[in-house]
């Protein structure tokens, strides 16, 4: 089949079963005599997938009833602002762990003041704030949960504290298990683990969802959303479909408790191979910050790392630039990259060390 | 491969040589490796979808270069907001023609005064008004192209005037020739015509693009997704990729022009069959403001109704009951709906009629 081993930071690499079922079904979806692309949202069958992707999501994750479960658009960069605009009334406690973070707080900073908890901008994000108190006097806390492009990950989520707490998990939702009830709002772009680009999950407490704005226009309301079930207007019907796919595909696979160990064998796995040849792989993260999702290494040269590069493009592995503001390699190892994946890479990687040190 | 003949207003039956290709290209792009539907937005094979998807719909939309096209999400929904949000200073003109007019007309009156120039609410929106002028000392004008629900289109569109001209062109976008530089804006959900639902299209001339409101959150700003070519933040790569299979194929099949004469085609058959039999099927829409696009009728009485859309799905088709604030029977026949399904649905018709007259 000529698959590349897509080690994009996404939209990623998916699993292949899903992709196949999509396939198979993509111009007659179940004898509905239509593709999914073309169905109407306000059909039984759209219904009946909306209502599976939502329950096969909610298994998943052990969400409660007490949340309500959202497909909207725009990606975590519309949330940094809807947030804000629901919730903001005079301050919001942020901490900086990143981009995705500066972007958050940047947005809010529009709607009232920011209190930046905690940050690890005077070192280039290389590491998560460790010990943090979340102040229990504001309108909510918020945190990104991993950073695709520093390569940092909370390994131990800060407890909520007496405020609502928001995290941006756009890269590590459905990576592994955590506790939703520590949270009032969990959202993520899909195109990760979740599914392709498109689609933006919003999982949140329903006693805050009812506190909602209900001055902004309709689609910046929660609650219109939430009693609309997400078709207040025409949702992005494939991709609330190929969640659906997914999160079915973990729960088969063995729920997110065979799904952790597995994001934890590769990353071991490929942290070892860095740290046994670290006068040539340099980590970029803090050992206590390092992502399972996404790894972050410098090579003792540009020349080297341009010379990397070009090797793996020859080896069917696609996606290992780093980003411009770190340099270098990063390797994003989502659910759907299997281990001969990162097995393959670390002999490269092996390899390439041997012959270039 | 029993495909129904797919009668929905949105999302609605898409061209089967864009599914097949999707399908074939489904788990590995042209080689790439990968899905579309994993593809980094960041990357080559990405970067020329895009790109050749805006040179199709430039060219089957005949757009001139100072026009920005642009890729967003939300659906015409969000534009209803975030048009007023980045131009309405002082007052904005509207024509009320129906359901979505009057949701554009809800969310511009959140921002500034609204000045209806014109409405048909009072005849349930039977009809677009006609020698319409639009004033010349607003912000803009608002006008919406076709009605799904209430089964009228502009067949000629007022005269710019003074005042920038904006039109949401969700349901009849690329279903006809028309001269895009009448409008300033010209801005579209995909699901009808253009592509899937997930991606809305966006043709804004380049002078308004670079008065847009700069305070706003930055997933509100024209110019942050015309500076950033859609690509601010992760776009719906899949959905792109349609548009520009759909775009392509229209280029195909003689263009525009050709597309138009087949719905007039499409449309005239339907319209006779029903004006044939007058007292049997009663069209809603005055004669002078038919859709081609989506056709409303009612039937003698409502357990006809019932019954012909009983029939109709043993029939292979799908999708006729009509809105429920009309009632009766909605036909959609966007592009992709074939001149023999309409040849189907008009012998059906004539046999019902002589039923059960």
């Amino acid at each position: 089949m000529n698959r590349k081993y897509n080690f994009s930071a996404g939209p990623a690499t998916l699993p292949l079963p899903v992709l196949e079922e999509a396939k198979q079904q993509l111009l007659n979806y179940k004898n509905a005599g239509m593709s999914v692309l073309e169905m109407s949202h306000r059909s039984k069958d759209f219904i009946t997938i909306l209502e599976e992707t939502k329950t096969a999501l909610t298994k998943v994750l052990s969400i409660p009833d007490n949340y309500d479960v959202m497909f909207l658009t725009g990606g975590a960069s519309t949330q940094f602002a809807t947030l804000p605009m629901n919730f903001l009334k005079n301050s919001a406690g942020y901490i900086n762990t990143g981009s995705w973070s500066k972007k958050a707080i940047k947005e809010a900073k529009l709607f009232g003041n920011v209190n930046v908890v905690a940050s690890s901008e005077e070192q280039n994000f290389n590491y998560i704030p460790q010990d943090i108190s979340l102040p229990g006097d504001v309108d909510y806390n918020h945190i990104t949960s991993n950073n695709t492009i520093f390569g940092t990950q909370w390994l131990q989520f800060p407890q909520r504290g007496e405020s609502p707490l928001f995290v941006d998990m756009s890269s590590d939702i459905l990576s592994r298990k955590f506790d939703i009830q520590n949270f009032d709002v969990v959202y993520a772009g899909a195109q990760k683990n979740a599914g392709p680009a498109g689609v933006t999950i919003v999982i949140m407490r329903k006693d805050l969802t009812e506190k909602s704005n209900t001055s902004l226009p309709s689609m910046f309301q929660y609650k219109i959303h939430a009693d609309k079930d997400s078709c207040y207007n025409t949702p992005p019907v494939f991709q609330i479909y190929l969640v659906g796919l997914i999160a079915k595909w973990i729960e088969s696979e063995g729920g997110l408790e065979t799904i952790e160990k597995r994001n934890r064998q590769k990353g071991e796995l490929l942290y070892q191979t860095m740290d046994e040849r670290s006068s040539f792989y340099t980590g970029t993260a803090k050992k206590d910050s390092r992502s399972f999702m996404n790894v972050t290494f410098r090579l003792p040269s540009e020349e080297l790392e341009k010379k990397f590069l070009q090797e793996t493009e020859t080896k069917s592995f696609s996606g290992l630039k780093g980003h411009r503001s770190v340099g270098g390699i990063r390797v994003s190892m989502y659910n759907a990259m299997s281990l001969e994946g990162i097995e393959k890479l670390t002999e490269f990687m092996k390899d390439f060390a041997q012959q270039n040190s």
